[in-house]
């Protein structure tokens, strides 16, 4: 209890506000990636996070998070705050206009806020999952997979990553209070969280039909430009907003999320320059999101040329990385694994490597002088986190499986999954219609025809 | 007068810039909903709300909102604040460096933030209404309808709202003041009031043609997803920037506002699946609004578990509500009058059940026995917003109608409003070459032709 | 050093995450107006400056623009912060909890904010020259335009404009400080400076493959759209975060971004309307973009009712400039030069014009009888940096064409650059199947054919 600072209630507001818009930032990074039949479908897997999970999380989510340690750091009380009760009360209108009013805090601000900051993740790290399982996972089950995760998986992993003792509850998670490894804003709750689901979320469910025989191609790669700006756009709620204040802990996590990102771009487009001999857009939008998922564990504890140094190695890393499934053969449709994981697992142990004490996270690794102790930390907070969530994904995923069934027919994956799962189809441009807009209404080309397009008329232009 | 808390500005600031986000983010949601040959048109509905309700407000829709009450309760005095005159000074260089100034305020935050923030209030209002219209008003009579519209309805029915006594003037509206109905954020003046604005002009302006015949289905739902997160994400800034402050009441708003959003979206997809057979996305889309309509008004007087009813009653409600106009005949073509007169209506009546004096509320509604008081005050101002805004937008479309007309001709409706409009066409993918990208690359494929897509050339292959 | 107030580092935060969604919101407003087959190419031009220019800022243009002057107020000591060196420290952990803790700051921010916040103004004037050089030139010789143009012209003029005496360091920029020109978030710097490199960098390279002879139309209005929403989103950042406070200032400059901007969309419109008889959505989005750019230098000086004037002026002026480059035959594709050299030069010199005392600018320009005195010292700032960007911009792109070459081939030109420079294509709509999607699934209409649309099948059928 006590009278939150308005400042760092403001930045924790906004940037709860930054993190939700990650979620539609996600859909669409990955719809554009999907093809035109199933971009609904796929969207529809993080809009529906944002709904499940947002109940969840306030029913009984929050409190299994946040609560009281039940025992070994391994999960909160999920009674202690049914229905975040506990978090607000009665108490607002006792002040007198312009009278301080003492509420329920998480350090200097409202716990409602801290509570919805961390719905955000919740809801993410779930969404993130489903970018494995594209053109393929009926919507049923991918709810139910969804809630089950977030449950067993989530709830519990957050607790032990993000539950520092004595900040919502007295006792709080094992990784953050008795391993001591540093993951500021989640690399290892959110990015191996997800992308360790993601692998055992695509192993269970088989590959897509033609895959990797057929080129499946991004249907449309401004969505994906479209979803990586958003997603960078509400990083810097995702990680300045873990200072839980508007400090200069929040000024430095702020400075480094610009920059590795920056560097992750340029890592990516590098690696693509040298190997394939042209740069892409979709491989600029994945370095931005490898960046970022590099330089959350470790956005507190790097300086801003560290910072530049873990985006790059991540930008080149993952660039490589996305290519394994093609050798190892699993279907990580939307490359969860060699961003997510690998990336995760990346900045989480760079940690160990590139942390000096002039930052927040007040440690040295080990280029610093700091020799293995943090690193050691980082590794098993990250293999641990990597391990849980895979046995456990697997289990859930073969008992949905058993139950509902997960994946679509034949049929319904050809024809797509916009049709057969939702009824819907994502474009419709059949009225379109002055010159050249599409091809009903200009001379058709014939393909392997001339090289120049056909002239387009005039805009004003009227036809009929 | 007086120096500004600069966390609660701060949050002020960001909750403007949100909230004027949102009109672009309902041009989305709209604008993908309309067929491809109207798009631009109904995107250009909202975005000039943003050009000549910015001014109007700035030139004297602040003054007639908040401005000194001129008797009754029914309208601000016009000249008091004329071009916000009044609501800056050259008080800004009077401090030294570090010294505190004294400056114009709204309760903690200078003055002109506050006509900021509720600048965007009337200009999405305004751009609401157009849902209504799609594909059949033109562009030069909806323009001066909005005009006169806000300077008739809105700027008065903000003034009965959100005008409280002793913050921008001495005396305010009626409704916040004197009859005491609870609407935080503005259920009757934002959402019943466009909503029976919408209802109003369709019925002057007539269906579409072919309208309810033939299928009008959106062009483009990526579109109408961005926009439902976009609103989401401004609605934020809606909600809680309602508190005019960084505190504990914008906290529990916040998370009212997530939960009961998520429950809306549910409630919506649910009613679908037992309906229709499938969720769709344009459902998800829809429920999301359909929850932050309701929780706008409800907000701050109810609890988290609240919230979640609240949004699944307006989901479920709203989900019902929409196919109404099929059965009574009007051609609310986006449905405003579904989703946000009847979702407005619902979240203002709730409020007198579910409000609970645990919440900044500090009242209890009918569950929570406070028995009928608070819910016949809902009620009340909930119908008087219906009545005069629907009765005075039906004179101002006949006025608008005689005087400009309203009504594209049949030639331009069937063309398409952005052509005779606008003399533009929303896409052209004209030059679009590597194969599969559009039809005139690679065979055509018949009507009713094979199950399977043509093979697509690879990425990287040239053609010509 | 000292300790931050959470209220303004909570803005400037927010401010910071604003002003870097520009970028990507830049190339949405640049992508929807290239034809199809280059529009990836526009948008990496744009998305590479995230990369490449944040990086640079990092390592040593902070350095350039804010450190000390090392003479004449042209430039800044490059070696003083390299690697953002000196602005954050190990001074975080030494309070105890709640302690305040004395960090690094820039006025009443932490050092690392203002350097983040700095930085997206940098990436963002970089990004904006791209709109000139649209569809022909590669994304190499790009990359090394960007850089060394922002290292030998941005870094240097963001030093003479942004940086004052005593704030980052003991001595700053000659604009800011010698000539006193009122430039508040870059209408010199930022817009001018651009607009001239954007002049330079098409002169030098070329006029498009058919321009002006054949139509170049913009592919996707939608996305132009979006990207004017989201640039005027973020533009409060830029606008209020260069307030580097939440107070009245920032106030002010909110509201008078918001309502000059509505005005240039007026602005812009109705000059359609009386030209060509018809107001557009390519307009409207336009018309958003002028009346910020001349907003810019002046929103801290001019009235709410001056900002209408500056922003209606800069609309309609701005909509008849970007009919030059058919009278003068440069081919500045996307119109940098007619909206950002002419719409920063109208913003830089009516601050001359419209300056009031009331405002934070504390200045009277020539209509409030201040004289000549402040518009002089407008126009000495504009155009020195116009010429100076300009004389620079030339040599670097000699400079690049000559090494590197700028141009690509014919064959690539006409083929679309983002097949040649990124083995990619935008859009690939071939597995969309539901009937009225794409021409391949319902009957071709020949050219010149029947007025009406074919009847579209409805959402639920199943063909095949």
């Amino acid at each position: 209890m006590g009278v939150p600072d308005t400042g760092d209630t403001a930045w924790m507001l906004a940037s709860a506000a930054l993190v939700l818009l990650m979620t539609p930032g996600l859909a669409f990074f990955y719809g554009g990636m999907t093809r035109s039949k199933s971009v609904l479908n796929m969207m529809m897997m993080s809009m529906s996070a944002l709904g499940l999970i947002g109940v969840l999380w306030v029913l009984f989510g929050y409190s299994m998070a946040f609560g009281n340690d039940v025992g070994l750091g391994l999960l909160g009380n999920p009674f202690e705050h049914l229905g975040l009760s506990g978090l607000f009360g009665g108490q607002y209108l006792e002040g007198d206009a312009g009278e301080a009013v003492s509420i329920p805090l998480v350090n200097t601000i409202p716990a409602t806020v801290f509570a919805a900051f961390q719905a955000m993740f919740a809801i993410i790290t779930v969404a993130l999952i489903s970018g494995a399982a594209a053109d393929r996972l009926r919507f049923g089950p991918w709810l139910a997979f969804a809630g089950i995760w977030a449950t067993v998986v989530y709830f519990p992993v957050a607790h032990w990553v993000f539950s520092f003792d004595g900040v919502t509850a007295e006792t709080g998670g094992w990784i953050a209070n008795n391993l001591a490894a540093i993951d500021f804003a989640g690399g290892t709750a959110v990015h191996i969280n997800s992308g360790a689901a993601a692998l055992a979320l695509c192993l269970v469910l088989g590959k897509r039909r033609g895959w990797p025989r057929e080129p499946m191609r991004p249907h449309n790669l401004t969505l994906v430009m479209l979803g990586s700006g958003l997603l960078w756009f509400g990083w810097f709620g995702f990680n300045a907003g873990s200072a839980v204040a508007a400090d200069g802990v929040a000024g430095i996590t702020f400075v480094n999320t610009l920059v590795a990102t920056s560097a992750g771009m340029l890592g990516w487009l590098l690696t693509e320059r040298f190997r394939d001999g042209k740069p892409t857009s979709l491989g600029a939008a994945s370095g931005v999101v490898a960046g970022l998922v590099a330089i959350t564990p470790s956005c507190s504890s790097v300086s801003p040329v560290g910072a530049i140094a873990v985006g790059a190695i991540a930008g080149v890393v993952c660039a490589l990385a996305v290519g394994l499934k093609f050798r190892l053969g699993f279907d990580d449709s939307l490359d969860v694994v060699g961003v997510h994981l690998v990336g995760g697992m990346i900045g989480t142990l760079l940690v160990g490597l590139f942390a000096t004490d002039s930052t927040p996270g007040g440690v040295n690794g080990l280029f610093y002088g700091g020799g293995f102790d943090q690193l050691w930390r980082q590794a098993v907070g990250g293999f641990a986190v990597l391990i849980y969530s895979f046995v456990l994904s697997i289990v859930i995923a073969y008992l949905v499986k058993a139950t509902f069934g997960l994946r679509a027919t034949d049929e319904a994956e050809v024809g797509g999954m916009d049709e057969s799962e939702h009824a819907e189809s994502a474009y419709d441009f059949s009225t379109l219609r002055v010159g050249g807009g599409l091809g009903s209404h200009r001379p058709i080309v014939t393909p392997g025809g001339t090289d120049r397009e056909p002239q387009v008329t005039a805009t004003t232009s009227k036809e009929g």
